[in-house]
């Protein structure tokens, strides 16, 4: 599954090349994302802001994408709205962190869908060490068939 | 200055090439950013939320930037926290406005910074047509010495 998903990443959105996203990691329940510094570079020498949000948008798309695909759903899975804070610089590689946090509301998300064919699910993902991340980035996604 | 901006964004930020990032337009208070749809598509063949987000948060770097050189003065510029919607989507090549709206704002910016070397302001980039724009971003940049 990590590896389809990375395809599906490089392959659907062909930016996520250039920007060198890879799946680092893959389970039920949450996603870790990476892109390296380089081929990130802003002009203070850190991760530019339209590479971090990049990577944090497509965390939660690909964890939405991934359970969506072992429950046997199909669907569109598109960013609604987002709020981003950028806390300090990355200065290093950047690795992105999603999880679903509230198991109620994933059940719910995934009834809603399968019943009408349209949900949306709010996620938190955030960049840099967990303690104090350097991003964080809070995305509602709808889903659609 | 528009060419002169061009250069830094593709030099100083080298993902501005791989999105293709133009500097359409350049005045005083206003600038127009442009990236072609088909470096920026995503699996709907429409474009990624990752490209427009990354053309409209440079959108206002790019005004403040140019602004800054007209006055003489020099600064980092970074993006503090932004919020973004996605409202409709983009099927054709990107083009982002943002425009410094309110001249006090502005004019007090200016003087924060010339005194204490640090002062920051709220712009507004919107992507697609003004009055149904495809997609809005608020940004809050810092700039600093």
């Amino acid at each position: 599954m990590r590896q389809q998903l990375q395809s599906v990443l490089h392959e659907e959105i062909p930016l996520t090349r250039a920007i060198g996203i890879t799946v680092r990691e893959l389970a039920d329940d949450s996603i870790l994302l990476h892109a390296p510094i380089d081929s990130n570079l802003n002009h203070k020498c850190t991760a530019f802001g339209g590479s971090l949000y990049s990577v944090a948008v497509l965390a939660g798309w690909g964890l939405i994408w991934s359970r969506l695909h072992r429950e046997g759903l199909n669907g569109h899975i598109v960013i609604q709205e987002s709020h981003s804070r950028f806390l300090s610089p990355v200065t290093g590689d950047i690795l992105a962190h999603c999880a679903f946090d509230d198991a109620t509301a994933l059940e719910r998300f995934l009834g809603i869908y399968a019943r009408r064919g349209r949900a949306r699910i709010t996620l938190q993902t955030r960049i840099g060490n967990g303690e104090a991340p350097n991003m964080t980035f809070e995305g509602t996604y709808v889903v659609h068939r």
